[in-house]
């Protein structure tokens, strides 16, 4: 629904032709909302439609793959919501499909969009830090998904820690070589039931010999909890979190109130801003920003990051 | 331009039906940027369609007045930018032809559908400062306006403090009794051949027995400067400037980039939030939040500030 | 006692001789405490004492005036804390003692030695920030003193606002022409039995043709408040307040404890450094770096601040 | 002479007895610089005085075991530096030959006397955090020291990361069972040819589950870097740095001055406060707030972190 409303009302260049959904209700709800789209259950019948130049894949994970492939051979350009699977050889065939289609496609890394990144990056490229030495990335979320939602997301190192992975690569511009992991079940034990961790750290050697430590929580008391910081030879640049006033109230302590809430919140510019970098890599012809290789090592990271932590060890990348 | 793009885009329950502007080819651009609407150079043929329900008057501050007395009598609800007018005169009688046309005026000043105000606001009304004590405001342009625009802006006064006049009567609950001014010509002598000042405090006394002053400078070198204060017996809230990033950077200073630039990117929200207010007063019969006396009194206070600073004394209200 | 401790702890060129309190229990006290300062009850007979350079009057503002002629008299520099008195004919006959003995007298303006001052002070005299054009002050006190020290305190202006008064002075470079105050019983009603007021604003106009306000409150709900803002052609340069620990607390709010309660934690370096600069210019035959024309000026301030808001109008200075 | 001016001048219930260095010229200046205190070069001699109770070793760390056993013999108290030696046995011959006389030993890790680390221990301790999941510290250099100080140092470990492994251990209360580094060498080669890392991270498991970071480099551009973070079940608390003032610039960018540029800046009140305690301690007869175990335990974790980077394993405490 967030990307179709950003297609249809914010992005000039973009039409939204049609919405599908495995639930006619929730596909008709939505191109109702959208103002008289044609809404169906069916994705194949719409990859038919030849004034239909591009598609956004943003259905459960397992689907992913197949209808990357689908839309690959059917000539659609395709943007696909992260991650593309959590099976490097499924995501290799749709890559592989994608290659031979010569169609673009974006993996949705939407963090790469936020002002703070673009800044942080930014001062990277230009020297303002200097070779870079470490990269240090918090991310917690405000309070875990449901157990549901937990069993069918690849867990903390594939649902959560994956846009770190990315933003480390991104920052980096380089390569991790080497995994550590510690990990626990800090918030709920229900987690823990269900094999998967609640809270973790990873540490990273990067190929510019830099070292990188990311941290997450599934549970604040303070909502969404996004900070960053680089630190290189020549300085440091640190991106804190965004709140929804600049109010500073002074009284039994100097506060101010908590920040975003959660990504919808935090993010909303990013995800507008990913879609148009796509639409305009689309009708301009050019290189996408985020692609299928950067849409691939965030799982190798994820996995072998799970494997550091099931072994105990440090592992190669 | 904004208010058009955000009813067409930002409102779903609003409809955008056309435009009028007294340069056909600006109506026609806005028109075809927002897709098919029906634009022309007449507002009186446009207030004959009886579909339409409300007008945006965003015209010259000179056609205020008569437009909403045209409008009122066509028997439409009204959005009208601020100032309705530099005469206290031509706005009774204004305020007299919607008071008769029993129609909506809401007055546009966005401000106060600032997250930052809307903040400040709430922690006075919930009594988290207790009774206030002072209120200060900082308002400072990063540039001024070309000579022809200041020419017909009302001078400072009336052009730009007249949102902080605005706001201290939206904070305070009340209205000033008395005011006094300092002011001067310090960013451009060609403002003060054109008989305006460039940098002014003001002193207020409220009937609540608050104390207030705002400043106002129509250049600064970083920016848009948009701060303000609330102190009373409980503590104290403040209102500091919004940024287009939250990265520090650590280097030969502690820095960070300079706030937003100007209000379309500083106040970008609110302009959206008060037309969505005003759709709201008018498709659920409810009252406006900002009433045609919240655009007289800004205006009385102006040109009182103007006599003090004249005559060199303080002027009672 | 605060600074009996300084020179006889903290200043090596210094060397503090004895103590005289007209209370000579207390006098012995602080005596002892020092390790074994001779302490005594007349001031007359320890300005005798060939080996003394130097005095510190820190008695109360009514003897201050008279001690510094006596000292004067007996050939000894004098540091005196503020005011030297209310009375203006008899702090000329204070300075014209002082001038005739051609001995060195440094008022306890002590807030310029403090590092935010200093800081401000060095940007404006290094063109950091252009032409000054406003110069702001906020001065809160986290209490009322009791009423038997507001009877005889001076009031106000000549008591707490005192310290601004000099600050403005200290950072413009130039005296103030005209003043203009508001102000009002809203902290005490007790203080206003005595004829005193409790919250005052003073706008000022300098000979620089910059605007100064000055807030003062005598009371907060979360300690001291000392911030000051100087805006100019080239930028602004804020001092904010200053906190036991750099803690942020993230939980329901985002938050820090309150900043330093009161005068003896917030400018307790002020107070060795004022000391350590009289001790040099002494030492070294250097001017001093608050004179007698400085202790003058901001009781002429603090005495026109309360004329304005007695006749409700402007006065000139 | 940082420590022997703060027993000479700050602390009252102590009173320096005399200094002994192997330069006595060296020893010499500093009793002079405090006002006649003796001098000498032979510790043992000093020890022979019955007058004094305690001692404070700040002499090279290879001394420092042996003077304990020394002063431990002759029945002083015994304030010792940090580290206690670099080798484990000669630490245990120390802390036993302490355990026979019955004195008291406290080790100079003065951060922990911090005004942040208090306010962080005592929130965690207060429970205002919950149950504490995270700890990160980062302890950042503004330059390294001459490569003749690194050869005795025991390197980045013993030397520099000591503090940080003293303070996980003081917020968590607990001690730390693994250990995992990646280091390397950064900042300068010379270092790495002297066999030591000038960046370092480790991450730490603990007995209370929680996972602790911590990373060191040897260079800054903007000063000293001291922040810290514990994240735990009901909020965070982080202590930023620390200002030598808190005046803000707008320009071209928002800025503040540097940071403290090192520690005798940065941790001035925490060498006093220290030292303070251990007087306190000995006075009261109490018990010594930093013991010889907390001085062993940070040299069996900084020896830990160097094997883990020399195997590239995990190493168990």
């Amino acid at each position: 629904m967030l990307h179709a409303a950003n297609i249809a009302q914010q992005i000039p260049r973009a039409e939204l032709a049609c919405i599908t959904d495995v639930d006619a209700a929730a596909a008709q709800a939505c191109a109702d909302a959208l103002g008289g789209i044609r809404a169906g259950t069916d994705p194949g019948e719409m990859l038919k439609d030849p004034r239909i130049d591009a598609v956004v894949i943003c259905s459960s994970t397992d689907t992913h793959a197949p209808l990357i492939i689908e839309a690959a051979e059917a000539g659609k350009h395709i943007f696909c919501e992260k991650p593309i699977d959590f099976d490097l050889a499924k995501i290799d065939r749709a890559l592989a499909a994608v290659e031979r289609a010569g169609v673009k496609l974006q993996i949705g890394f939407n963090r790469r969009f936020d002002a703070n990144a673009i800044r942080i990056k930014s001062a990277i490229d230009r020297g303002e830090i200097g070779a870079p030495h470490r990269v240090h990335i918090i991310s917690r979320d405000p309070a875990p998904p449901p157990a549901e939602y937990i069993k069918r997301s690849g867990g903390l190192f594939l649902d959560m820690m994956i846009h770190d992975f990315d933003m480390v690569r991104f920052l980096m511009g380089c390569e991790a070589t080497e995994i550590y992991t510690m990990a626990g079940v800090m918030v709920d034990p229900a987690i823990g039931e269900l094999g998967d961790v609640d809270t973790a750290v990873v540490m990273l050697r990067f190929q510019n010999g830099a070292i990188g430590t990311i941290e997450n929580s599934r549970k604040t008391v303070y909502g969404y909890d996004q900070r960053m910081e680089v630190f290189g030879s020549e300085g440091s640049v640190e991106g804190e979190n965004l709140y929804p006033n600049a109010v500073i109230r002074r009284g039994e302590t100097i506060s101010r109130d908590q920040p975003h809430y959660f990504f919808l919140e935090r993010y909303e510019a990013s995800y507008r801003n990913e879609l148009q970098a796509f639409v305009e890599a689309v009708v301009n012809d050019d290189p996408v920003p985020v692609t299928g290789i950067d849409g691939r090592m965030p799982v190798v990271m994820g996995l072998a990051a799970r494997r550091s932590y099931d072994e105990g060890r440090p592992v190669a990348l």
